[in-house]
């Protein structure tokens, strides 16, 4: 980088077709929030959305909202503005559930695929660094099938991606894997990895957790079989916002899921007492859709589709780059000596939007160094075992954000304030 | 009833020492909602703390209100409080996810618990007339185990409780039972049922949807072995609220259930690649929870937990008991020769806190009958084919209303009003 000045960072923040976007959130004075892939900022249009919906949608309207209110048609309408940035068809995207939950209906249905198209495969590959739900999901689910005689199903955990051509055989059912490592930050590509499990003969399930609403999608185009992900990082649904599923529409009627709830019958409220599968992806649904969060999912989902006017996926993703680059380059350059590695792809075709450091036993491995930036107003997080984790959200992060938070992480390591005993104590959620 | 005019109900309510809780409630003017059972009214407290929940938790501590704002605690928290209502112990509750997912997990768990013990049993015993989702839920967990060689699980339903005692026999490995029937509001006798399930060797799952908020619940006392219910109903805590999940202290570590999601997990944040469930009933978390929804429940249910000072549970179901009689009495004394039936236990020991009628052919099976009652203010609810249904919260319910709900019936039965053709038109939820 040759412009190593604040005043060159705040010139491309003012060339940034992209920066009016920040004004649609909420931030906190004094705060540099790089922690949007963890959870997204709060849209400043929320709070009054849900407040109406509260007060007038369920206050005053009461059961007659699942109607007038449209509460019944929120997992579709919602799942149809995701859509959008998966590059999926209409009807292919509902929002439900958890990510956690909607994994084991996919996962069910790709197995049972498999069993009735190519018995025999009974092996599920993944990634040993994979986000622990993924493959705890994977684990319940392998538990609870592998009691029948038929023999159960065994989870194969590969290290990398380079293992993959070699781990995905014909015993291979399913390939599941998360498209951006949440840990490194490292990108899948998905067209490439889709094909490389299809010619195997295995389904392939993406977790777009921290893909959806910060890479370019093309779910039908890269031959993806089925993808789940969460509201609550890219999309700016809140804590705990529905995630989402998305089949393709090849495999959608070919299995009922086994989590078959009545939002998922063809006729809910005919209170038949044997299960019938709603058309299409509506079947992936379950029991009644968390309506407030959904309520501020779809708040959430109109910042991001605010970008489409602005260019777009592409124009977030070459902004998530640039603000990624940025923040890796000045790092190395400004915190040299301080015993942190970079851990996440130099290459910028193969990082998703985030930056994350290895902290080494010089920084007693980082956990202290987040509290002090933390407590500095630089929100990054820290993963165990060493790992500084910065997300960089193109719709509210500024370039000077980076320059500033590089300047306060070198402060940070050149007083070395960060070994202070109150940055050493643990919490709960780290 | 002696005392058939509009006054005596006023006295009712001046002398009733629940009359003040409904000011817990913001209720639209000109409505009498009789619809509790379906959807909970708003608490008046509600939109206020979601509020600061958005604005200063999710705005201003976005991240950091995982550990500062006791997100990571909702769920137990939260439990803990809808424990009171079902005489728990302490850590016997938690709240997460939808009544129907749960029910998967409880469901599972008791399976497994049953074929590790018992091995063989493999018939689920339910009620025909059970919700619905209940025994789809059923369909699909059976339908997924029952590809193994090891023989399927098959579901048989019963047509009412005086079957049970023939049903459940030594192949019985789960009975599954709703304690009070969503349509006729039939209320089962927990202890009795418990035992006769547990004589003949099987597992009892209760289904506490209508029952948590509306009845006084011991479980351990009454020989539940698990038991799942919903948030949206009589707890208050909004549409699509999170539902909770209890499991007797002797069976909770007996077994992982299998949407083994990272919350579930003993320490979801060390990120370790095999699951490692957590102890107790937290072990029944899955994914993320929805933190707004959950906060939204925890406001509700204070208003329940405000009883507490007023006699509680006893006081809330006697009441209950006053309004559906009186309301009986009053449709059987002024809605005569109109072709409605009563389909609600006479008996009060016997009814949950709702009455319903079935509507004869003279009333075109009922639908309009109650699309007319809405539109003069009177919310209940249709359940096909023909049942109005009329549900009693005691919280905000006055006995006053119950004079004016059947004023209005009895008035659009003689006029008949009902049979108006916008009436008759079908919305998407009945």
């Amino acid at each position: 980088m040759s412009q190593t000045t604040r005043d060159h960072f705040l010139a491309l923040d003012e060339r940034d077709p992209l920066a009016p976007l920040r004004d649609q959130f909420t931030l906190p004075p004094g705060v540099i929030y790089l922690d949007g892939n963890s959870l997204g900022a709060l849209p400043r249009a929320t709070a009054d959305r849900l407040g109406r919906a509260i007060t007038d949608e369920w206050g005053t309207g009461l059961i007659r909202s699942w109607n007038d209110a449209g509460w019944v048609e929120l997992p579709a309408r919602v799942g149809a503005k995701i859509g959008r940035l998966l590059g999926a068809g209409p009807g292919e995207v509902v929002a439900a559930d958890s990510t956690s939950i909607n994994l084991f209906k996919v996962l069910a249905a790709a197995l049972r695929l498999q069993e009735d198209r190519a018995p025999g495969r009974r092996v599920i590959v993944s990634q040993r660094g994979n986000f622990p739900t993924d493959l705890y999901i994977a684990q319940g689910l392998a538990d609870l099938l592998g009691r029948g005689a038929a023999g159960g199903y065994t989870l194969r955990l590969v290290d990398g991606p380079d293992e993959l051509p070699h781990a995905v055989d014909e015993r291979t059912a399913v390939v599941l894997l998360t498209q951006v490592d949440y840990r490194t930050g490292a990108l899948l590509a998905m067209a490439k990895t889709s094909a490389l499990a299809h010619e195997k003969g295995a389904l392939i399930i993406w977790d777009l957790a921290h893909s959806a609403g910060a890479i370019p999608l093309d779910l039908p185009g890269d031959g993806a079989d089925f993808a789940i992900g969460c509201g609550y990082k890219y999309l700016n649904g809140g804590p705990g916002a529905p995630a989402f599923v998305w089949v393709a529409s090849r495999h959608q009627e070919a299995f009922w899921q086994p989590l078959s709830g009545w939002f998922g019958h063809a006729a809910p409220f005919a209170f038949e007492p044997d299960y019938r599968p709603a058309p299409g992806i509506a079947r992936y649904l379950c029991g009644t859709p968390a309506v407030l969060s959904m309520i501020a999912l779809d708040s959430g989902l109109d910042t991001v589709l605010a970008a489409e006017a602005r260019g777009g996926m592409p124009a977030l993703r070459a902004k998530s780059i640039a603000l990624t680059g940025a923040f890796i380059e000045l790092v190395e350059a400004r915190c040299q000596g301080h015993a942190l590695s970079l851990v996440s792809p130099r290459d910028p075709a193969l990082r998703g939007s985030q930056a994350s450091f290895a902290a080494g036993p010089e920084l007693a491995r980082g956990y202290a160094v987040m509290q002090a930036l933390i407590a500095r107003g630089v929100i990054g997080d820290f993963r165990a075992p060493d790992v500084l984790r910065f997300g960089f959200t193109p719709l509210y992060t500024r370039f000077v954000d980076v320059w500033d938070a590089v300047e306060i992480l070198s402060d940070i390591l050149a007083t070395r304030s960060w070994d202070a005993p109150r940055f050493h104590q643990r919490a709960a959620v780290t």
